[in-house]
């Protein structure tokens, strides 16, 4: 393993204060218990928006606590969910009197710690599960993963939240983002987690796994090298399927990296989507290109898109200012 | 070699349309001869700034093309040189009458091809020559190499440039900034040159390359792999022993990724920089962490130190508009 570590049981929190130093503007770091707060709540009334989950994807979700997105990021060890006590801690931390809602990508042990903070809480409360990965039939057993889709559900439901939208408006929102919006990636190696000091998974050098999840899981199958034309003709058709969009449909494309793989490679992989969805008379208005929703170094890209109306492109256009994501103001 | 690519002759052109697509608010694309040029110029009097060099850097230059920033930067081969005939048309789309700055890395070809570009103007232009890369001597036969610390000229005297100061300040503004500026690089892993298709160089599973170069050139030595605090330690202590930096003094860090090392590692990294600096008494007043000037998809970092006074201060804070830089406006 060669990483820019001095210790796998320190790693999290010494990159955390790190980050919180780089960013000390904007975000507030608390190591005991772990959580990343706003430095500047928007305060009376606002919906606090509080996300979280096992480390190892950043800059999901630290890097997107600030205006206009999180309130609050709750990070786990190293592909671990983090414990209630970290979300109570943070929710108390971070509510305005508006209620706090919970964004929670579908993995039971996230799923499960958020519902006992949620019972925990003094205060309202609501939950968006993110499920965005259509490499999972939609009958899965647990449900379909939550991945790179996560930060649209963030993204546009913190624009709402700032905006003084209500609680019960925001979860609703958040389901329809969730639902407007369908993932898939892809991974050419496996990523090696620190404490772990060897790649999460074998793969052949001729090899890549299709429909791979953010931490590494297997998805739909282990297939021969194949061009980036094909690969993307495959993925894009599958979430195409899902989504079955309109012509004329107004839409956000994203490609994510894994933080392995180049720009050079994303935009190129962007080129060929794009070029999918015009072919069919769909209209790309936004993008988003780049490493947003890592899986440590795997070596790998997702696609994901999302469904526009008026109402989503004008969150997704709000003024946001966080350590990752910065437009507007 | 397990990349998304089509084909290894096209990869660059695929990619630069994907990225022209992506970012098509912002910039225009030019495939023949090859350069990305600023979509809306601000107009007459402005000073134009080109840049270019090899890619497999991105987002240097291309992403930093934009309102606040470039004009145009010109895109070479992969680690190859763009040629005069793209510098000279990048600048001919872009003069404003404030005559043409090129700002150019210190490499042999790059520095050929945009001299060979100036004589060919038809109007006034100037130079600024990068040389941030301390694990060099000063003293070294060709000189030191431009590497992350471009990223703080482009964007400071891209700032100047917007405000209308003019072609011979731009100059000694960007070389000043170019004194005030150090950077120096480790290599984990090697890169791999698509048109190669094998990494660039050996390197063993317990070493790594102190004072790397961004085209994974050898550096000082190859060391046996170290822990993160001894790596920070020397590259910052070589660092401060070429600036020297005053106590008190303000200053910018930035940490750079080489385009395999995940983002956790390069806050950890940025963490125990700042540590260094501050004990000696520094301020550090702006930061930067991420990947900016890559090395395709070597794991790698570099740390960059800029002086700070209030001019450089009031330059770096304005706004910005690029793809992969963005803020205040």
């Amino acid at each position: 393993m060669k990483k820019f570590i001095n210790n796998v049981d320190t790693v999290l929190n010494e990159s955390l204060q790190g980050f919180a130093l780089a960013h000390s503007d904007i975000i507030e770091f608390s190591a005991e218990p772990r959580y990343v707060k706003r430095k500047t709540l928007k305060g009376p009334g606002k919906v606090a928006l509080v996300s979280g989950g096992g480390s190892g994807h950043e800059p999901l979700h630290t890097g997107f606590v600030g205006t206009g997105m999180l309130d609050a990021a709750c990070p786990g060890q190293i592909f671990t969910s983090p414990s209630p006590d970290q979300m109570l801690a943070a929710a108390q931390a971070v509510q305005q009197g508006g209620g706090v809602l919970f964004i929670v990508k579908n993995y039971a042990g996230d799923v499960m710690n958020f519902e006992i903070a949620s019972e925990m809480l003094e205060f309202t409360s609501a939950s968006v599960l993110v499920s965005d990965d259509v490499s999972l039939p939609k009958t899965h057993s647990t449900g379909r993963r939550g991945v790179a889709g996560t930060l649209m559900v963030e993204k546009m439901v913190g624009a709402a939240a700032e905006n003084g939208v209500c609680l019960s408006e925001c979860k609703t929102l958040g389901d329809r983002i969730n639902l407007a919006t369908a993932s898939m990636g892809v991974a050419l190696t496996s990523c090696t987690v620190p404490a772990l000091g060897k790649p999460t998974f074998a793969i052949g050098d001729n090899e890549m796994e299709m429909g791979v999840g953010i931490h590494g899981e297997r998805g739909r199958e282990t297939v021969p090298l194949k061009s980036a034309a094909d690969i993307v003709e495959q993925v894009a058709t599958i979430i195409d399927e899902d989504l079955h969009p309109k012509k004329g449909q107004e839409m956000l494309l994203h490609v994510n990296g894994f933080g392995g793989t180049p720009l050079m490679e994303l935009y190129l992989v962007y080129g060929l989507a794009a070029a999918f969805w015009q072919k069919k008379g769909l209209r790309i208005i936004r993008s988003l290109v780049g490493n947003f929703t890592t899986s440590i170094d795997m070596a790998g890209t997702s696609i994901t898109l999302t469904l526009l109306d008026e109402e989503l492109t004008r969150l997704w256009d709000a003024p946001v200012h966080t350590a990752a994501l910065r437009w507007g103001g």
